[in-house]
Formats: C-alpha cells, structure tokens, sequence
C-alpha cells in the first residue's frame, strides 16, 4: 500500500470451494471376455470451513487437490461399481469423512459414450469400440455427505428436421422486426438438458436411456410453432416416460439455417439450399416440471 | 403415445428465457481522426410471461429472437455512447418496453479488447489496432426493465510467477496423499473475476482498469501458500482500491508446472524443467466481501 | 522508410492463391417426402495469374471472395447431384471458366454426417436426423480446371480397444528410456485418413463407405504390436477392398490411457484404472500404396 | 478375409514419420533473481528406416515415443541455450544419433510468449508475468541430422483497421457477383506467417522482433485496395528489413465488418455499427520472395 490509497478495509470470505477439475478417467470391465468401459471426466470441488486458509494462508487440514485426484483414482477401483451418479455421491461421502474442514461439495461428470464396433453376428465387438455423441452428464451436490441432490443431463445432442417446423404470428416491432413469418422452415438445435429426481434413487443408466429416446422420438413426431413448444413437448414426454424425473430443464440452441437468395441470380430455392449460420443463435431456456 | 405408456402426467412450465446468443457487434466511434473502437460479444435473454408459448405454440407477442439481434445494432447506433455495463440497461430496458410479455431479462457481454499499433511518437495508431488478451465481460440483469444488477469481469488473465510460491502444512491423508510439500515451487492461473457494485453507476471503465491494474499488482507482491491465499489478497486489494465495488469472485485454475523428473537421466532440476500440464488443474472459487 | 534502413530490395510474388473458407452449406432433396440432407463446410481457393492484385493492387478481373461464396450456394443448386468429390470439380471447372486469370484451384470440403432418428420399422424418420461422428472429408485440386487430383478422407474416428495390444521390442535408450515394454495395453487412436485415387471416377460414397467399414473391421481383428502396424493393416484392407484407391494416408494419434498407480494406495490395478492422457500423444502418419 | 472378397493384393510403405506431439515444455532461466521463461509445445517426428516396424511388427531399434518426451525435458536441460530454431536443430541431431533407424525428422514449435508484470519502474517484474498474442512458431527439418532447413513463423496476429482500405475495381460476374464496390471499409485479418532463411544461421530472436515490428508499421500504412496488395506490401517491408530472410508466407484470413443494415430501422450507418461476420471469410496465401 503506497501513500494516497485509501485506508485498508475490512473483508471476508463468502461462499467458496475449492477441487480438481478435467481429471479424465477409464474404468475397465474386466470379468469376462466381453469388456465394459466408462471414461469420464470429473469435477470434484468441496466446500467447508475454509477461512483460514484463505484469509491466513493456514492450510491445516486442507485436502491437497492432488489428493482429490488420487482419490478419484482409488475410489473408482473401489467402487464405480454402477452410474456416475452413484460414484459422485461415493466420492463426495468420502471427502465428507476424510477432511475435518469438509462440510459438503459437489462432483460433476462428461461422459463420453462408446459403442461396440459392429461385428457380423449382430452383438457388438468384446474389446473395441467407438465414440460416439452425443455425451452423458451428472451432478452430484450434498451438503452434509450423507444426502444428495443428483442432477443428470445430455450433452450436444444435434437434432434437425427438413420440414414440420414454422414461425409465425409473433410480434410484429414496427422498427425492428424484419423476419418474415413461415410455416415451412428447416429447423435445428444442439439441445443440452438435464434434470432432478422425484426419487432418492434408481437405475440411472434406464433413465437416461429412456430420456434419450423420448427426445429423439418427441424432436419429430408434431408440427413445430416454435422451438420452446417443442422444448416444452418434450420435457411433457419424458415426464410422462419417467415418473423417477421431477424436472427436466432444456438449453436448445436454434441453429439457423438460412434460405440462400438464389433469386439474385435466376434460380428458384425451395428451401433446399440453406447457409448454416454459426452466429448469431436463439437460446432457449427452460424447465418442465410436474403441475402437482 | 403407444399402448403400455402411463396415463398423460400434468406438466407445467417452470423458469425460462429465451433470446439471442452470439450477436457480434462492433461499433466504431468516427468524430474525430483518432477513431475508437469497442468489439463486443452479446447475448440478451428476455424473461416474462411465455406460457402460452411453450404449453400451446401461441407466439402472440412474442419478440422474435431475429428482432432481437436487429434491436441490438439498432440501438448500438442510437446509444452504446458508453460502456457496456451501460449498454446492458439500455437493451434490457428497450426488451421490456416493447414486449408486453416481457418483464424482465439478461444481457452478457464479452469484450475483445483492441490495442494502438505502436507509433514512433508512442501515441498509438489513429485507426489501426491489434487485439489483446484478457478478456472484459458483463451482465446486467433485471426483473422489471428499470433497476438493474450489474456485474463485470475478467476473463482469461494467465498469470505465472517463477517463485514465491509454495504448498505445505496440509493434510497428510494416509492413503491417497503423495504431494511432497513444498515452499518453492512455480505458480500460474488463468484467472476468470466477476464483481458487484455497491453503488447504482459508476465510471466503469474506470473501475475495470483499477481491478486488472490491482490484479497484476497483487498477484506478485507476496510469498503464496495457497491459490486460495492469493485469490483472498487479490480481492482485498480490489476492494481496497474501488469503493464502487461491494463483492469479487474469481475462479482461479491452480495450471500445474511440475518438475520433470531429469534424475532419472542423471541430471539435476533446480525447478527449470518443467512439463506444463493440461490436466487435471486446481480449481478454486470463491467471493472475498466487505466485511461490514 | 526511415534513414538508416537498407536500400529497397526487388521482391517477386511466389506461389499463391485466395478464395473464401467456412462456407456452410447444407442442400436438401425434397423430391420424394423422404427427404436427403448434405450438410458441408467448404473452402475454395483459386490460382492463377494474381500478381498485379498483389504487387501493384490492381484488382482488374479478380474474382471477388464474396462472388465466391455466391457461386458455392448458386452451383449447389443447379449441380451438386452426387457427391463432394464432384461437387469440388464442378466448382473448379466454373471458376478457371470465369475468371480470365484463374488457371486452376482446389476445394475442400468436411462433412457432417447424420442419421436419420430412428422409427419402429427400422426405416428412420423421413425428414429427421441427428448428427454423427466421423466426419467425411474430401479435396479436389485442378491445375487447368479439366483434370482433376480428387483426395477423399475420414477425420476423427475415435477407436479404442481394452486388450490385444502392446508396445515390446524397441530400442532401450541408456539415458532417456524409462517406458517398461507391455504385451498388454489399452490401445486408443483418433484416425484421421485420406486416400487418392487409381481411377478417372468412381462411387464416391460407396468408396467411403468401404474404407470406413474396413477400418472398423481391421483395427480390432489382429494383436497390435505398434500403433504403426494396425496402421499399415489398416491401409492393407483397405486396398484390398477398394481396387479403386491407389494410396491411403493415415494420421493416427496413440491416445495413452495409462495405468493409474494404485499400488501406492494399496490397490492392484490390472489396468482397469486409467488415466486418459490428453498430453503429449505419440503421432504416426504413414502412406501405404500399391507395390506394383 | 471372408468368401467372396478380390485376392490380397501387395503393398507397401511409403513416406512415413513418427514421434511424439503437444509436448508442452517451460525452461525458467534462474541464473540471476531476473528469471526468464521459454513456454513451449513440441512435436518431433522422426524419419527413417521403419518398414519393418509397419509391415512386420518388428520394433527393433525403434525410439519409443515416451523416449522422445523424455528426451525433450532432458535436452532442454543440457541445451536449449537460446532460440526454439536452435533447440530444434538438436534435438533432431540427436534422435539421428541416437537411432540407427532414424535418418532425419523434424521439430515443430508453438512458443506462448509472456510479458513481465508491470512495475513502478518501468522494468518490469522479476519473476511474474503475463501471457500476450500472437504466438510464435518454429519448424526445423532435416534429411541427415546435420543439415537444417529451418522457418520461423507467427501465428495469429490479429489486426485491423477501421479506414483506409477498399475493394473496387474487381470482375463483376452478370450472374454471381452481388457485392458492391468500396473504396471505405473496415479491414480486419488474423495473420499467420511463416519465413525461410537465406542464412545457415542467425540471431532468431532479433529477426522475430524485426518481422513483428514491420507487420504491425506496415500494416496501416497504406491505403489498402486489397488484403492481396497489404499483405505483398508486408512482405516487401519484411524482406528490407531482414537480410537474413529468403523468402515469407501469409495466410491472412479477411475477416468481414459487415455494415449492418439500419436504412430499414431510419437509422444511416457511416461504417460505424458492424457486424463481425464470423463465417465464411476470405482466406489469402501467398509467398513473397527476392526478386534475385
């Protein structure tokens, strides 16, 4: 501090954590011939009584995050016996008991999805696959260790339709608006969702599975006004599909894809020549949740 | 819906927005030779009464996401006379206004910033500019188009000190912990702030050069124990040095140099050869407060 | 020029070209309502006789790089009936027509591919689709606008196998060698490939097709030794399979999925536990070609 | 191989390398409390004799690519005395001598450069910095281990100006050319360059500096009627001002400020709202060289 400054003011630490993230992990199946694999990148971040070591630069009892790497190491040949659901709270019970400062914290997963390499009898390669999209998610909160708030999600699931799809009817700005309205448009979007459980617990790995579904087979299956009716159609599908879901939330991306002019230079463009625009995008946000 | 699914759940509509992401605008200031320039990134999210648009496709009144991105440049031309903290209110304001659905919203902001090219007289270049590194970003948020939240931030300011750092005195975990302590070792993070204001307006401008200027005066002017430890000087610096300001977060990433192990090859490493390693990396976050 | 500087040197133009990159275009077949989608990003670049643009910027019967983009989206229209190798030959064959200094040029082009969502019958949806990984690539290269040289390709392809690899045999550096020899490893490749061809024209996609089938086929189908020999076992069944392909490039990443050392926890880990290494990877590219 | 499949044909290796990638690399000079910093990311590929380690799975006398990371960290202990050009010309002598397989290879470089945090001085920061654009790049290529072609390079130097540049005079295509001609437009590229030396060797650094120098003086000062004639105009500027330098390549990409369209909102626009198109771009590459 050099003279002129103001005088030091008092300050404190709000809220806070602390942890490792991008720790990419494989865990290998290995029992039988015919292997299973989870490779999953992790977030672990704990949250406790961390002032001193903030405000004193007292790092008693701090959990290195190096130690959280390790950890998620060993506690993945320990466990991980099921979804990354279930080994987050594993992971974050475990911080809870081993660092006194520890109150709580959160872990988040990427998963990244493989698939057997296709083989002539149908079943699917046993060692070899590929990668596929779009990815899988989850979060695991607690604040205590012993109870958790799991969310689940999807990851960059790139969905487009040619034709069923339209804008129209909205506000017409009498300065700024210069869309004209359709009943036939291209429409696209990288949709990321996740969403909460009704339940304390359950497979996993089926509800994802059906939520994926539902999305695919909702995306299509109407006329689309807009994108948030269809966000909100399918948000009503997997609630229906899922009793374990208590609210799903969506990020759809409206993608646009552009009728080129082709009038300029004497060509008809019914729709089938279109510039994918990268920028700027619609965001759409939102949750669907139960009415009762 | 096929034979065998559950009977139709009732679903309602829960917290939602939707706008326009990705809107990329620059404005040129011409008065005078010596042109400005301001390069920013946008995305506005409107918040309001949308029901009837997700639940039943009805986009009366609506503002169309298009529209959106027209207003933006729009009004960049008609006002934007100042920063982008200031800007924010002025669309969010425009948005709720002209929307009778609209009550409320966001608007993010990420700035490049452009610097002089360097002339002979030390000047800078009238109208000719090269981009710099970090970041700026703001938000402006608001439930009724009239008050408004501001924050503003950094993004992306790597910093890295070849001593004065170290690691020691945390818990030794039996089993998972391998981390030698040390007090001597390289310290980088990019680091990512975001603050409030404890005032309604101010020079922002100003204020954000007083943050980055503090940053980079703090970062070095100590011995470090921890990240947390710097990351809660950095913020008692910030607020020391801005009164406008009430409360600071930084996400600082803890980028791992670590000692390669030339030992092996019969040479010695006195922390000159190091493996910069992308992953994992230390992530901690925190607010640092006024106290009272 | 300022005093003290050396005397202006004589320059000349060397090898050049321009032309417009990142050009989204996606073209629809709507003839039957079993909607086709092609959905490339594509860069043309022009060569010829540019050098009073360059030296004296003398822009007489340049082509514009906007004109460019135009032509791209107008051409898709009228052409673009099969597939991108021709579509790049049809591009280049217009633009060395146009403009009286353009002698030659190349396109390039990377493909999205989708699926169509899938339906009951095992058909897929008529007008939906989600998008996929690999990506089709493909590079046309005329220097008459007549003849062509057509390359196509395949670019991330993430395969991976949890056993039937190792890495034995090789060179034991006194100094720097520290990598014990394995017989068994996790074996993880990002392949990236493309091919030239042994005839005028051919099949395109059924082309692609082969190869992408072949390499999902051989990369499981033998021990691996060296990433270097399922490379060259790659490109072997490759030209078995496609008597149209006179040579096949590969660029193939070994992504290291290391052993995670859990014995210092008390853990055996037979390499189930892996740490997916982003950093630093082996790389290979190879050419195999025809003997005779 | 199944029934039914053309008989094997014969094949064999052609050009071919091997090595390691994204080895990421920080030398801290210590030697006086001013610390300096080299931040680099390496790729050394190696050529040579590797027919049997493709066709056979021999591995015989091959360097591992962990040898080769390891090699890195070690030489860059015992050498890397100045420039990344001189470090890559030992490292690829040394896999040369090291490998009797190996004949030749080469050495990529991606170097961040960083800058000392400011100080009341004026001197800068002992040991703390800042990481800065553009990056800077080195390639050194050898058949033999003793004779080196080496290029140096800058990568992504973003720049613009806000006036004196145009785009007139260029062929109007009657069916495809729809931009109007301007004589005042905003210019903006982000330029990539690489040189070759007319010297066995030189003071990198200084020739570095140099060419950055006259990029950023040369850029504005002109009236630019293409990005052809700047970037020709760089590279004569270059050229005089560094004998050492044979010849120069660009790759400058023009990225589009699109005047947006505000006629339609009553709104005139002098170039000073802009849209910063981010697809699609022009992309010029050209080599500029001596005359004699």
């Amino acid at each position: 501090m050099t003279a002129g400054q103001p005088p030091r003011v008092k300050v404190k630490l709000g809220e806070n954590n602390y942890g490792k993230a991008e720790v990419n992990l494989m865990k290998i199946g290995r029992d039988t011939p015919r292997h299973e694999i989870r490779d999953v990148q992790v977030r672990v971040a704990m949250t406790g009584d961390f002032g001193a070591a903030h405000a004193q630069g007292d790092n008693t009892d701090l959990i290195a995050t190096d130690t959280v790497r390790n950890t998620i190491y060993g506690l993945a040949k320990e466990g991980f016996a099921g979804s990354i659901e279930e080994f987050g709270q594993e992971l974050i019970a475990h911080f809870v008991k081993t660092g006194s400062r520890v109150t709580g914290g959160f872990a988040e997963f990427t998963e990244h999805l493989w698939e057997r390499l296709p083989t002539g009898d149908g079943q699917g390669h046993a060692h070899a696959f590929v990668r596929q999209m779009p990815k899988r998610t989850a979060r695991v909160e607690s604040g205590d260790g012993k109870t958790f708030k799991v969310t689940s999600g999807i990851q960059e699931l790139y969905l487009l339709k040619t034709t069923q799809s339209g804008w129209e009817g909205y506000l017409l700005d009498e300065r700024f608006t210069t869309l004209p309205e359709t009943h036939e448009r291209v429409m696209a979007s990288s949709v990321t969702c996740k969403w909460e459980y009704a339940v304390d617990s359950c497979d996993y790995d089926d509800v994802w599975q059906r939520v994926f579904g539902q999305l695919q087979a909702t995306f299509p299956d109407h006329y689309s006004p807009s994108l948030q009716n269809t966000l909100y159609r399918m948000g009503e599908a997997v609630l229906n599909a899922c009793p374990e879901i208590s609210r799903i939330w969506f990020q759809m991306s409206n993608k646009h894809h552009l009728v080129y002019n082709l009038a300029r230079f004497g060509l008809e463009n019914r729709n089938e020549i279109l510039h994918v625009d990268p920028e700027p995008y619609g965001l759409m946000e939102a949750w669907v949740e139960r009415a009762e």
